[in-house]
């Protein structure tokens, strides 16, 4: 093991924002029609200041680990690797009250560097944090406040495809690779994963399986429970070796115990992934619905006719307007309109997504199936233009927080997922739970939804929404609490789950007994803990911490 | 409460055979040429003598169990709910040593029924066993020898159709619903579950979700684990109400612990699954390729290519060569034999046979790509005359063990999945395995295969095994227990899973962890000690009994 392998490649990594999302380099602008759109539904907005690199460093305390080939304790790492990307880690961030940061950061090469690693945590009682990409949107990776030094653990030098069985059509490859790197490595054979989530520019292979992510795809590649077939993981007992059974019914799955495991059974090293042949065409069309409820029945019906589409979305009203406001000029939306007017589709129109991969006549023959759905729900088809522009913009949403949060707006979002007979109500529910939920500081929300990934017995939901900062970051993270906890129990009070695609971590952990009931949580625990029994492994994250809230704790600790 | 709903609905349940598959009345005789056809691949075989019912009730020992209104303690009803249908238990059925009884049969008509059983059984330490349709082939329900009472749970009085959302296409039954009784309500709706394992006829819903089972459609369908979505299962903790969540990143999938939980949790009282509409059009059809290596290349490129078939299955050259002799006339087969041959497929054909569900265009798309896959690998499809002989006769195979035991033979099967890579050789050491296994006692044994379950990455063997019995039930016994314990570990030693589909029970327990690795099998006893830490709920299956071989016991134990 050398020393200079454990250090960071510090040129690819200061390309990256160390204070929001994404490349330095790279932005999501909006046009002065959506910027106006949006000061229109919010008033104006006061950008809060921002911290500088500098004073966040010159704030990172010492570690409380003594230098080691094990890992990295130097000041920006540490902070580089303190945060997600969820709002109240944006709020840290922009403010540079971090909180708590890692005591150092590891980045190993293998799965010996790893085993070394855990065997000095067993040892010495430290805690270790899997960082994935550090994408979590729900305080995944960010470490609880602690009298035992925190490790975080960077996966990034451990990115290669190891092994293609084009046989098998499995995949295996270091655990930290991120999803373009992964795509890049496999679409080189001929094949593709095809799991594309939000995040896929910086996400890693390992986070979305131990946080059971889904991709915009997921209609035809599957979730990643339907990729992930095995693999090692590396726990306090030693290496456990996750076999690639097509399908078993030898007892439980224990496959699923890592899917989610977010951290607690150990520290997931190479992943063995279910890929397939790069189809010969795709292609991404738009639909226009004439209202939100013809949008949920068709894309209904899509599904549990089994269409065999790689995607599909439907936007609600809300969504397709600030959407058309956002992305198109003034001409192109009075273009839309007439022609969709004409055909019928007015005011409450919703916008429909839809992917096609597959071989040539295989596409035709569903595509013809798909349009004479949407023909019978009144549906007006305008094909591929708009689809080609939603894929070539499918991954930049993320950056729009910047240039929001430079105009003085936080934006965030809600997820879950719930039987259709309940989508309608659901919906409603939560974006009237967030559009009223910052009344009584008179302050607007602009709220909207879609439904993105489908199945039989129902669908996600996904909802966005932005409201103008407060005159505090103190202030705005209330009133984003505000918005998180009432809609977040309006969810699991209602028959959804607190998250579909997004995971628990920190931020969901209090409604998570509310949806699997205590029995469930328990028998759960007592699993983890037979691989963890000191709790060393991302404590407070999945289960609740039992020490002081996180999130409040970064708030009081005020910079001096 | 009433007494009278506990007791069996005797004029029903006659109708079953106590010693051996499925109703009295049904049999599938083997034509001359079958009869020759194993006669001649056997040696002739002594039939051994089988006891009556009178002889085995006069044999069951008083209950352990005073008299209550929460079990039946009738010596028969004990005697019809003391063995599955393995082949140990066969022979124990048909010698009349069935060795341990339960003291007890319950007929629980609801949830509050068992909740009351299980709180006396909690109480009193009394053991617990779901029966499912009776219909394991791994030990699942036969009771272990122990010092406290035994009770089987049969819920064959829960059997509704309690809810149907037709949106949601979820429904709901009472999860001791048999095969045909499932179906027969679901389609009087135009749904269907399309779950059909070979047992249906007699297993249930219950049984299907516990031990992890896969019906012939499940390239259609799916297995269980994708069509069961939720219910409700009693436990020693009380009611578990187990969400129908279309998808969840909310931690780790609890259902898929009750998946594969062999009764260790508790016991399934309702299962939510997921319909579809029954289909507009459902064919199936039979081609032939020239030899094994390219049906299960083709098999896979089909597989592979995603093409929307319901079902697939190969059989091997020598399946296809007993099948043909099992169930075609001689002229049947020169015919066949002529056409193929004309067409380049010769000794060495292997069937395989297609299912093709859904709407009618949609069909004849999938049909047309089958048909040019099959060209590919020099298939020639025979249309679908054999495959409608095949859907006609797809459950009654298991009847075929009575016609075959008066004979002299034994048949079993042995069932395992793995990569695509390993198939061929996975298969050709299972079949020497078996084919020699008996060699020691100058006894042939005839054995055949097919791939049944289809995925991306790999498919299921199943082979079945024919060799006469031996001049006594001890020594058939331990010719059988040679077969199974060989090419069982031969199976988990080679990247097998030791069941793709019967589950665990107690014959494949010894197997479990060499598959799964130490950790994990104890990670997961914990789990069910959490519901269950006095190991009342079907202990000695899934987990290694820790008392004496169940097996052995039974054998040792001889009638006086």
């Amino acid at each position: 093991m050398q020393p200079e392998r454990r250090n960071m490649n510090r040129s690819q990594e200061d390309n990256r924002n160390w204070n929001g999302w994404g490349a330095r380099e790279k932005r999501m602008e909006l046009s002065q029609d959506g910027a106006a759109f949006i000061c229109e539904k919010l008033g104006q907005a006061k950008p809060l200041g921002v911290s500088t690199l500098a004073r966040v460093i010159a704030k990172v305390p010492d570690s409380r680990l003594n230098d080691s080939e094990l890992y990295s304790t130097d000041a920006e790492t540490r902070l580089r690797h303190a945060r997600g990307q969820s709002l109240p880690d944006w709020l840290a961030m922009k403010s540079g009250e971090f909180g708590v940061f890692p005591d150092a950061v590891a980045f190993p090469v293998s799965g010996e560097d790893i085993r070394i690693l855990m065997a000095e945590a067993k040892a010495n009682g430290w805690q270790l944090i899997p960082y994935g990409g550090g994408t979590s949107v729900v305080g995944h990776i960010t470490p609880c406040p602690s009298d035992k030094p925190v490790i975080t653990v960077s996966l990034t030098k451990m990115n290669r495809l190891l092994e293609l069985d084009r046989v098998d059509q499995i995949a295996t490859f270091g655990a930290g690779v991120k999803g373009p790197f992964l795509e890049a490595q496999l679409q080189a054979h001929g094949y593709t994963l095809g799991h594309f989530p939000q995040s896929f520019e910086l996400s890693t292979l390992g986070g979305w399986v131990v946080t059971r992510s889904s991709g915009q795809q997921s209609l035809g590649y599957g979730r990643i429970e339907n990729l992930f077939a095995g693999g090692e993981i590396e726990t306090f007992n030693g290496t456990v070796d996750i076999p690639t059974l097509p399908a078993s019914s030898a007892g439980p799955d224990w496959r699923q115990l890592v899917l989610g495991s977010e951290g607690h059974l150990g520290i997931l090293t190479e992943a063995k992934v279910r890929v397939t042949r790069v189809a010969e065409e795709e292609f991404f069309g738009v639909a226009f619905m004439p209202d939100w409820q013809s949008g949920i029945d068709c894309a209904r019906e899509i599904i549990q006719q089994k269409l065999p589409l790689s995607m599909l979305r439907v936007s609600n009203s809300e969504e397709t307007h600030t959407q058309l406001f956002l992305s198109a000029t003034q001409t192109q939306r009075s273009w839309l309109n007439r022609l969709l007017s004409l055909k019928g589709v007015g005011e409450g129109k919703c916008m429909l997504v839809y992917g096609v991969t597959g071989d040539r006549e295989a596409n035709r023959q569903s595509y013809k199936r798909l349009k004479q759905v949407l023909r019978r729900f009144r549906g007006v088809n305008t094909g591929q233009r708009l689809g080609k522009k939603w894929a070539h913009k499918r991954f930049t949403f993320p950056y729009l927080r910047e240039t929001l949060w430079q105009m003085g707006y936080a934006i965030d979002t809600l997820e879950t997922a719930t039987n259709w007979s309940n989508i309608e109500s659901m919906t409603q529910k939560i974006e009237h739970s967030l559009r009223d939920g910052l009344a009584e500081f008179g302050s607007k929300v602009h709220v909207f939804s879609h439904l993105s990934h489908l199945y039989g017995d129902g669908a996600s939901i996904y909802t966005t929404y932005l409201f103008p900062v407060a005159d505090s970051y103190d202030e705005t993270y209330r009133r984003w609490q505000k918005l998180k906890t009432t809609t977040s129990t309006l969810i699991v009070e209602n028959n959804g789950t607190i998250s579909h695609q997004h995971g628990v971590g920190s931020d969901h952990a209090p409604y998570l007994a509310r949806e699997k009931g205590k029995h469930v949580m328990a028998s759960l625990e007592t699993c983890f803990d037979y691989f963890d029994p000191d709790k060393q492994l991302n404590p407070g994250k999945l289960f609740k911490a039992e020490q002081t809230d996180r999130v409040e704790t970064v708030h009081t600790e005020k910079e001096q």
